[in-house]
């Protein structure tokens, strides 16, 4: 339904072409049933319950969220199974995972036996039993234990008589980290253990995900919308990045530079090597500096250059830190706006 | 009033010291006092209607803000002197503005003619008058116009009707952009103006505010909280520091690897040369990379090592877009919660 023209819109506002996101939910449902593993997308990237249950429609079995309040506004809107491969620590904080845990099919992962403690004590206190991945170590070296210790994990979960041994946890899933996935499956194998679930991730992952056979189970964020990052990646195409941030020019200083109405507090400081942005209309120019609240744009490479009010679009850097820095966003067909969407989960962080 | 004790919240959180926040306060007003400046908080960095009027009564004469949607936040809540130094482009937030021209003492910027032009109509729309600043541009290279051009703007806004030339703007006003405003100043006397207020800004042209004479008002918005940016510019102590984000180990994965529980969603991904904050009780930790809601860590030159589960104080590279990212932020003293205010303005970005 046409509820508006996009010209009716203040700037800056981030715009999703409906069509190019519904593309890539279908495709990268397409890609996973192909290859037999099931798909949970990440709602890191949108943190819109509406978008979350059109992914679920296409083929997703639930969907994955990094932190427990993020989990509560997805399980208020109905979402029934929710992974967050996160080590959930903190009492009160438990105690919110175990109202989460009431009402969804919930698993969460560890990769510390304090961790597992914690989730038991709350399991106990609720009275209730507790889904709990193994976190896996991998070559990103953020949270995630090495292939012998996720073992001991493993065993501490299932001496537990409130938890429930859910599998392997990896992240990112890509053929570097094969060797530990299979290293530890192995382990786990002989310790008696049947993983029913290796859940993988990241884009990268995702793309490399026939070669990782031992995955059953992928978590992508970035795809719905795609950004600079995943083009530069060569994980998509210019045609298929959904989101476009829409900014005014209410600057033009001198002959090479124009100044954008949206800086760190509009797209985020995040950069790629070649600026904060590609500018549709401007593909030569560069985003060269971000204020809070202006872009900084080098276009003498440019044959032509806007005027003061003219309107350009920005693809971001990084899609999934901007949607966190908005109340709202817009689907759109065309020239026209079809979906107002208040970002949920925005700003949730505990 | 004490109304909880920190350790009642959950992290990751954003604290103030309300102590060394009212010291900021004082200190910053009687510096320009002592300087016979006037002050103008900029109050991007804390969104904050409450602590607006906290810098209002130690003696500031109004405050800045960077767009419109911010500006009506703090009109409604009362201030009745406000700032906006951005070129405000598009009718629609021409009319906005016109709102907040008729419920307070409102000053804008231009550094086009289009700009003019466009305020103009809106005022001729509004039937009402409006006040606006030349924008000088200066070393930083954002907005503003060089000093010749900037006589002509004055000129402009002096030919129209509805708009009143109320001098002019200048970021930063640092000792290195002195000789352009007294280019500018000496050509708007030769043309005949009288120019009631030199704004300056930015917290390196207040501290440098002794030695640019011609500046009569200083807009700075760090200085109320202060961050590892002004610390390593030397322009506050760390006891000076009054944000501290609030979080949890939640993950020791290797003997030097600290995972806390916050990243660029919470912290933001701006970065000094160092990393991506200090954390107070360990200095020596390196915050050396962020996901969106992992900090990662290397405590490889620390003696001790903070367990899961521990509680740490980050103070972030760049208070102003944390501030923006979070629905609230707690004033404490010692281990209590005094505060708790909602950042109204967060998100404020058209």
């Amino acid at each position: 339904m046409i509820l508006m023209p996009v010209s009716a819109l203040e700037t800056p506002v981030v715009l999703i072409d409906l069509d190019i996101m519904l593309r890539n939910i279908a495709r990268m449902q397409r890609h996973c049933d192909a290859l037999g593993k099931a798909f949970r997308p990440h709602i890191k990237t949108h943190k819109i319950p509406e978008i979350a249950h059109m992914q679920l429609e296409a083929g997703a079995i639930g969907i994955a969220c990094q932190k427990v309040s993020e989990a509560e506004v997805f399980a208020d809107a109905g979402v029934e199974d929710i992974q967050i491969p996160y080590n959930i620590v903190g009492e009160r904080k438990l105690d919110r995972l175990m109202g989460v845990n009431r009402v969804c099919r919930l698993t969460v992962s560890a990769d510390d036996p304090v961790v597992i403690d914690g989730l038991e004590s709350a399991a106990q206190r609720h009275k209730a039993r507790l889904r709990v991945m193994v976190d896996l170590g991998t070559d990103i070296q953020r949270t995630g234990a090495p292939p012998e210790r996720a073992v001991e994990l493993a065993r501490r979960i299932r001496g537990s008589e409130q938890l429930d041994f859910a599998g392997l946890l990896v992240y990112p899933s890509t053929v570097s980290n094969r060797p530990r996935i299979q290293a530890a499956l192995t382990m786990l194998h002989e310790a008696g253990f049947v993983v029913e679930s290796v859940s993988g991730g990241g884009i990268g992952g995702a793309a490399q995900a026939a070669d990782v056979p031992e995955v059953t189970e992928l978590r992508v964020g970035t795809y719905i919308f795609n950004d600079v990052s995943t083009l530069n990646a060569g994980l998509c195409r210019i045609e298929d990045c959904a989101m476009r941030v829409r900014m005014t020019v209410v600057s033009r200083p001198d002959a090479d530079r124009v100044i954008l109405d949206g800086g760190s507090k509009t797209i985020a400081a995040d950069r790629a090597n070649d600026g904060h942005g590609l500018i549709v209309e401007y593909p030569e120019a560069r985003i060269y500096k971000l204020s809070e609240e202006h872009a900084h744009c080098d276009f003498s490479a440019c044959a032509a250059r806007p005027s003061v009010g003219d309107i350009v679009h920005v693809i971001p850097v990084h899609t999934c830190v901007v949607t966190n820095l908005h109340d709202r966003i817009y689907g759109v067909r065309g020239d026209n706006v079809e979906e107002i969407w208040e970002v949920a989960a925005r700003g949730m962080v505990c």
